[in-house]
């Protein structure tokens, strides 16, 4: 894989120019793209700024992200050749950065359910996972250093579980959501892909001009609280394999670690996920739902179909279950730095005909507090775990999870 | 004025048909809009539903607001043209309620400051306010029963009270944001310009689902806090004459009223507002600032470059600012049911070279508590007062503003 860390450190050093960074994707594009599909379109000779802390990163674009300069569909036919005007804040961001955001990636439709066709790149008979399906299949494959995902579900920690890199789903709006396509904006949430949990942070505390955000070590031994969401459902045993394994490799580097049981504040919290997802999405997709039902895909469709039946006193009640599950998890947070759980209930599904389920991300979505996944090493496809921590402690869930990485892999 | 509530009681009633509501808006447009110019675009011949809680009710749409059928310029010869894929959610909620959103109103470049040629329809000589100034100036003119605005600073409410119509700014996202240019994602709020208060609390319960935003009584007689906003400034003699109006016509319909001190938490909170609000539109609109500079106009320009000073750390420092003030405004609501204070500092200033002064209404739009615009009667150009409640309690607010506004035309 393509590290930030590695080619910023190659390019500083006058190794490596931006230019030549950027032709390292451009030729694993044309070697890996046929066989993964996880490209809308890409420049075949982007713009490339000489300069810049992010300069020479070839960057990932999911297609429900406004760019000035290639056309965003949202993987949906209704917006097929659509030219938005302007770039997203994001896109703008990057470029400022010297970054260069010149490749789409492909997303399920309007960042819902319907699987893309895609293929996981570490075994092409399985679903890399959705909806920023194209973003972690692209870094996973070798073909970008950086890829921009969203998350209203699960949709950038499970992907990248899926694919065996690292990602991180930051604090609600710690990323500007301007000009990104809205499927329900209490949830909505930027994040960003990479080859190691450094590679993320280091690329987050550039973006978001926080640098802090970007630490090697975390501020003293971190006290994990070990996690299970039984109302989530029970992860298969290779899933809780996974999470023992970086358990103990946290322990043998100095964090300490402790079971913790979720208040049933956070139960409630994460059934009441849906109705404000649905309810919102219901608003958000409301032209698209009046104009074109029919071009609405078999999951979306019947999804926005059910959603017409949820009232506002439903979503005001689930918006006030969400807020009591904050304060619970502010309380937790007063034990603990940070949480560790599985990001996915296993392995990638087989076939195509799924992106799997969000149910371990659901929540912590709902709580707007950042998301780490750490690839863990083993035989067969990846599996991943997340660091979880306090709304705004970016930085100590980035530290945490560098932790965590680096003792898996000694 | 044409109003919400009377021409749905006609229609209703078989006295007028939706068709007949639209033409009155269509002759009245023919007759005022030349000398007025609220409006930049509108369809002559607009499709009209025959059914629907809101059938017959033509909607003037703020143009930073996206519709299919006609473009949004934002005001700005940068978006010239400009022709979104899709409705926002606003519009396309309207059009399912049966109104007839068939207007575009001009507004400040981006909902800024530099004003609009638009003209008071009280006085010619005077700005209408901003930046919805189309829409206040389209409902006070009598070209239309509605039109939505949007707030960041006093956008909403300002105009309302400088052309003497009612306004509502409900609750931060109460009404979807989606398709509305964003200036900053944590203000920028949708709000409804009616001839009365029962005007726009009728059409602001449907809009939003929830009947209970409707009564036309308080529960109970209110209790009223009278706030200064010293941090702002000291409104001029007329304002102040309109409050104590406006006070003791609500103590003389049976509500309580009591000085209130705002604590020093709200004065420090209302300091912040330009921080978030700057941080937040340099990102905005930074395709517009990287690719048009040169096009952004004299207000706005010098405000965006001033925002580039601005550091993610300054704005983390003003968010928790405003998160400590929107807390000692709870405990100020443990007092009070409602809180009464100028809109703005006078009437509107003389000559179209200035929109007026947003300073007594900022920081509400930073608290996301609900204002609504009650006009006092009384001889010259109109002033307003504005009615404030806690967080979700919007009914409140529209019912106590009800109280107000007939006790004044007793």
């Amino acid at each position: 894989m393509l590290s930030v860390v590695d080619l910023r450190t190659r390019i500083a050093s006058g190794a490596l120019t931006p230019q030549g960074a950027v032709a390292l994707s451009l030729e694993a594009i044309a070697r890996h793209e046929p066989g993964v599909g996880a490209l809308v379109r890409h420049q075949a000779e982007p713009v490339i700024a000489a300069s810049g802390p992010l300069a020479g990163i070839a960057v990932g674009i999911k297609d429900i992200i406004d760019t000035a300069d290639m056309p965003t569909e949202m993987g949906s036919p209704i917006y097929a050749g659509w030219q938005p005007k302007a770039d997203a804040a994001i896109v703008s961001r990057l470029r400022a950065l010297g970054a260069v955001p010149f490749a789409k990636t492909t997303t399920c439709p309007f960042a819902g359910l319907d699987p893309t066709l895609t293929r996981n790149p570490r075994d092409p008979g399985h679903t890399p996972g959705g909806s920023s399906a194209g973003s972690a299949a692209a870094v996973a494959a070798g073909m970008l250093p950086m890829a921009l995902g969203t998350q209203t579900g699960g949709s950038v920690i499970r992907p990248a579980a899926y694919c065996g890199i690292a990602a991180v789903k930051p604090s609600f709006r710690l990323l500007p959501m301007v000009g990104v396509k809205t499927f329900s904006w209490a949830l909505d949430t930027l994040g960003l892909f990479g080859a190691g949990v450094r590679d993320v942070a280091h690329a987050l505390s550039v973006i978001a001009g926080r640098p802090a955000l970007d630490l090697s070590e975390a501020p003293g031994a971190p006290r994990i609280g070990l996690v299970m969401q039984d109302f989530a459902g029970i992860p298969d045993a290779a899933a809780l394999d996974a999470l023992a394994l970086a358990g103990r490799a946290a322990e043998a580097a100095g964090a300490s670690l402790s079971d913790l049981a979720l208040p049933g504040a956070l139960a409630e919290a994460f059934a009441a996920h849906g109705t404000v997802q649905d309810f919102e999405a219901r608003q958000a997709l409301a032209w698209e739902y009046a104009h074109h039902r029919a071009a609405i895909t078999p999951l979306l469709g019947p999804q926005l179909d059910a959603a017409q039946a949820i009232t506002a006193e439903d979503y005001d009640a689930a918006r006030r279950v969400a807020h009591r599950g904050r304060r619970a998890l502010k309380d937790v947070f007063d034990e603990v730095d940070v949480l560790l759980t599985v990001s996915a209930p296993g392995r990638a599904p087989a076939g195509l005909g799924s992106t799997g389920a969000s149910s371990f991300n659901r929540l912590w979505t709902l709580m707007g507090v950042p998301c780490v996944n750490i690839p863990v090493p083993g035989d067969g496809l990846p599996l991943g775990v997340q660091v979880i921590a306090r709304f705004g402690d970016d930085g100590r869930a980035l530290a945490a999870a560098r932790l965590i990485e680096k003792a898996l892999s000694t």
